[in-house]
């Protein structure tokens, strides 16, 4: 499964590169086209690998917003461009998420940027790694030292909750980023490049992948309040593990 | 002038890429003497391809401390590595800026990604560049479409004015972006990719060139409250000029 997962990435990564370098050169299709069209080839070529190695393996994914064949032991969970926003606007910073579980549990995860040729994976029990090296979370442990990546909800009370949160969090961290996709935002705690994702309106196919390789990489992952995470729970808190209890206290209350 | 610019950031670049794959296998060394290390010898690379080209003028940059060089009509701003969190945390997202000013006005401005082999270069009056295409800002002129690129200052007084920023813009904007470059969050307005750079706490090396890039695009920089930009001033709002008085109108009161 990992090596399907590492070849449909790869191949709706060259899809992504591809098409990115020309959406400000469109003349006969708007940019939300050119977008559309490259999210839905990536899309058709996970699918089609998948197929081809699994077929009786149910497919969940963002373009299709709806699961593809019927319910199965094994399901996939794919986003064919994490970083929609930041593909349409040229900001050089997007990923192919790709996860699959069993009988609910995530066995597998791939998160791949196509333009950085960065290729993180895991598979459960076995570790997360980014092109072949062995990931772990940083050690930081105390709030003031820590990297938050802070994801921007959209709908209205999602985005409110955002904005406290940033708020609240400001005065007591190191320092924020919001690099705008949530796979890879999940892969950099699982590589200790930063010590927290946080987000409050995600669906399966944004954090399926990242959150097997933060827990992979020695992390922890719940919901914002501290309660069990769900793939179909719309939130996440993750962190090096270190940092999670005292976040949770303050994120908690704003909830 | 911007001859010299382009060859200094392209020869800073391929410092900072060479060592940046290699700090987390650091043994003898602290991360920190790492880039430290690779701050230094791009500082040392800039600063020799200006001194051999026009050895009269001043150069101020970051490292130094201090202006290299008795005062002269032309001073020299210089960023070896802007985005120094990032890329001693492994974060690939940082720069090289290099601007140069006559009598006080900003003549020419470098921003180099070199991971990326991005390179923005602008010459007063003579418009914008990435890679040697024409750049534009974008001309969203609605705040709810607006993506806005939040710096996150350090002190505790900007830092505190960053989360309320945060806090009061949230609700009212398209989307936030934290990338953790100065220099290319301006250049990124510059390129119509966001629409807004604001941050609070900025020194005259992470915005020279940026500014000038922002300005030969179309857009405008001037402090946070609307007042006029300074070199010196330490903070700045750059837009793509058509949201800035709204901007003004939400973030003045909090200053």
């Amino acid at each position: 499964m990992i090596e399907t997962a590492v070849a449909a990435a790869r191949a709706a990564g060259r899809i992504l590169r591809d098409r990115f370098d020309q959406p400000h050169d469109v003349s006969s299709k708007g940019l939300r086209d050119v977008v559309t069209e490259a999210d839905v080839l990536a899309q058709e070529a996970i699918v089609a690998q998948i197929r081809a190695r699994f077929p009786g393996h149910q497919i969940l994914t963002e373009e299709a917003g709806h699961a593809l064949g019927p319910a199965a032991d094994y399901c996939w969970i794919v986003d064919p461009l994490d970083g929609t926003t930041n593909y349409a606007r040229g900001i050089p910073h997007f990923s192919v998420s790709i996860a699959a579980e069993h009988e609910g549990v995530l066995q597998t995860a791939v998160v791949y940027d196509p333009l950085g040729e960065r290729l993180f994976h895991a598979a459960r029990g076995e570790g997360a790694f980014l092109n072949g090296r062995r990931l772990h979370v940083s050690e930081r442990s105390r709030l003031i030292d820590t990297l938050l990546d802070l994801g921007w909800a959209r709908s209205p009370a999602a985005r409110d909750l955002s904005s406290r949160v940033a708020r609240t969090l400001g005065p007591a961290i190191g320092s924020v980023r919001t690099m705008g996709s949530a796979a890879l935002g999940l892969a950099a705690v699982a590589a200790g490049w930063e010590d927290v994702y946080f987000h409050s309106e995600l669906a399966p196919w944004d954090m399926a992948a990242g959150a097997l390789l933060v827990r992979e990489a020695g992390g922890v992952v719940t919901r914002p309040d501290g309660t069990p995470w769900d793939v179909f729970g719309g939130m996440c808190l993750a962190t090096n593990g270190y940092v999670h209890q005292a976040l949770v206290e303050l994120i908690a209350p704003e909830m």
